[in-house]
């Protein structure tokens, strides 16, 4: 797809390969000004809200708008689809559905949220919980990247007001429906054999911190017996995590961030911080969960004479998409594939207050957040058709 | 020290704690700068070496030179002794010889060696491992930094030559004796309640970097059976470094800085690279150890559908110093403690070519490469003093 074309050079990431795009860095600015001619090429009048979400109105901003979008922001050394397709996908429509001649009936918004990945703030989807208010406005303000530059200093230095960040239930009242097109993150659409599916479920997740505290010393000099090396604790964690995991049905847990300080091959570390990404499916289950990888932990971590602290950075609950919404699109749609999800989305925060419902593209490797995702430029295509064909079933 | 205290607002890490004052950075150009302005207050005529070593001379630059000194890099987030310590002892030890009216029968050097941490380029005591052809120089200028920038690029930068890094017998040549003074790095003085020592050997030392490669790939979506994740194997080699390590008498292994690419909290890493300090005293034991930890590592790998390689980055056998200058010293001295040491140093790659020794002031925390690293300054004062009386005693 030609506008996916248009970005291919914002972001890349020359040291871990694949994209770093990351909230209110210059590659992501890039990408917002480059939505905002697109959108104005199009006519579609922008607006930034006070979480910086764009939007894109197509007819007068109001209530009972459909809404469609994705996002522009990617995890460190991430794909080209995971965000940007469902963003290029909603302009795409928004051509598709003015080539057939549709008036529609209602507002029709193209929106780009911000921070999805969590990849510079550490809380996932924070442009959709700052707006439904699934985050305190407090708490997000405070959260910092990791040179320690905060997201209202961030946010300030983009042109937002930080006072401002938070609900925002005048924006979250105009969504009359949202639907996010996504590449699918999975092999489902690939075993199912199709290029498209309807979004069913989102499996509940949550990030912890695990902060080890020790004794930094010298690598040589110390003897083994004198040592309290937060190493230690921290690596039997990224086993237990994964051992605790396999005992729990369908559940997931990833150590992808591990950050030793101060980090020099001849140094014994004084602290590591390292991130548990946690899925359980079923309510409650992905804290339990994460309380035996903590245990864990605490064990290893007295076993070698450190400490550690395990903070809840997010957590969301299992998302079940709106069942008259699915129906409706299903049947539109002729009969697609239904797909449970292990990622998450935007559209599962807002459905919790709106009605939402989620496409997925499918990945013939099966791969995201690294840079051999992908969807084939026909299955790109059907997905940008299948999307302005439920609009269009919304609109008239 | 005032003279420490000139330098305690260089390269303090504000992220890390300590400093990080890394070869042809800033902060270690900003001391470079410091010595040779100290130098010259002392009248002492500073020459920089085709290798980035700093030499500060008392007489005539030549042959049967007494040299003595230390370097000015740390580690990350390291201590304000190590290195800085044995520059300005010698710097101290100077005016003492002159407050003594001691006019030295031959030349005098203080020499501050370039990267004897490998804090940037991974290869520590490179200055002196370069001086005396310990290293290639081929290799040593392809040497990469975090950023990717060589030793090449970086020596240009900071106004070397890089095409003659290498062995310089010339410089080599003129030294008759070197002695260097470091704040100690363990608790030998604190358990034998003395303030200085003199060295005896220094323990094998080297490093080695394990890189894993597995798949990339989304923290959610991917079910765990699906998974080839580096972080496993990484984590694994952790632990078997310690076990390993505690099979072999008086051995050291460490692991301080492991780096997971991307390093995503919701992204499983696609490589992980780790850097093991390895150290057994005896010939060839430190690679001995290490291929039963790279053992470890390949069956942990496999466990995991990732692939391993193991690169020796620097490898040195255990050091002796010179018998007859240590008992020489020692009776200057009138008997002070002998000290095996578990941390590498310049002297030690210098006694191969020249008789040398060391000399260690007690720090009462024990620890280093850390920012608790200290020596109390009537020590520093006793270590200076020391060091002025075996300069005197062989000048004379």
């Amino acid at each position: 797809m030609s506008l996916l074309g248009d970005i291919d050079g914002v972001g890349r990431d020359g040291v871990r390969g694949g994209y770093s795009r990351h909230v209110f860095e210059p590659a992501e600015l890039d990408l917002r000004e480059w939505f905002t001619e697109q959108a104005a090429r199009r006519g579609l009048e922008v607006e930034t809200d006070a979480n910086g979400n764009l939007w894109a109105w197509w007819g007068q901003p109001g209530p009972d708008a459909l809404v469609t979008g994705s996002h522009l922001d990617s995890v460190p050394g991430g794909g080209a689809f995971d965000g940007p397709l469902g963003v290029v996908s909603a302009l795409a429509a928004v051509d598709l559905l003015r080539a057939r001649g549709v008036a529609p009936s209602k507002p029709i918004a193209v929106v780009v949220f911000a921070e999805e990945e969590g990849g510079r703030f550490g809380v996932p989807c924070l442009g959709s919980r700052l707006l439904t208010g699934a985050i305190d406005a407090d708490r997000a303000r405070a959260l910092t990247d990791a040179d320690g530059t905060t997201l209202a200093e961030a946010a300030a230095s983009a042109g937002l007001d930080p006072a401002r960040l938070g609900a925002d239930p005048a924006v979250l009242g105009r969504i009359g429906q949202f639907v996010e097109l996504h590449v699918e993150q999975g092999r489902g659409l690939i075993h199912q054999d199709a290029p498209v599916a309807l979004g069913s479920t989102v499996i509940a997740h949550g990030r912890w911190r695990f902060s080890f505290s020790g004794q930094g010393n010298h690598a040589g000099a110390t003897l083994l017996a004198d040592r309290r090396d937060p190493m230690l604790p921290a690596a039997a964690v990224v086993g237990a995590a994964r051992r605790v995991a396999a005992a729990w049905p369908d559940a997931r847990a990833t150590v992808g961030r591990l950050v030793p300080k101060p980090g020099g091959t001849n140094v014994i570390a004084s602290s590591v911080d390292l991130w548990l990404d946690a899925r359980v499916p079923g309510s409650g289950k992905t804290p339990a969960m994460v309380t035996e990888i903590a245990e864990a932990a605490r064990h290893a971590a007295e076993q070698e004479g450190c400490s550690v602290t395990v903070t809840e950075e997010s957590c969301s609950d299992d998302v079940v998409f709106d069942a008259g919404l699915r129906a409706e699109f299903d049947n539109v749609l002729g009969g697609v594939p239904a797909l449970p999800t292990g990622a998450g989305h935007d559209a599962a925060i807002l459905a919790a207050h709106v009605p939402t419902a989620m496409l997925y593209v499918r990945n013939p490797t099966g791969i995201s957040h690294a840079p051999e995702e992908f969807a084939e430029p026909a299955d790109v295509e059907r997905g940008a058709a299948a999307l302005a064909d439920v609009l269009e079933n919304s609109a008239i």
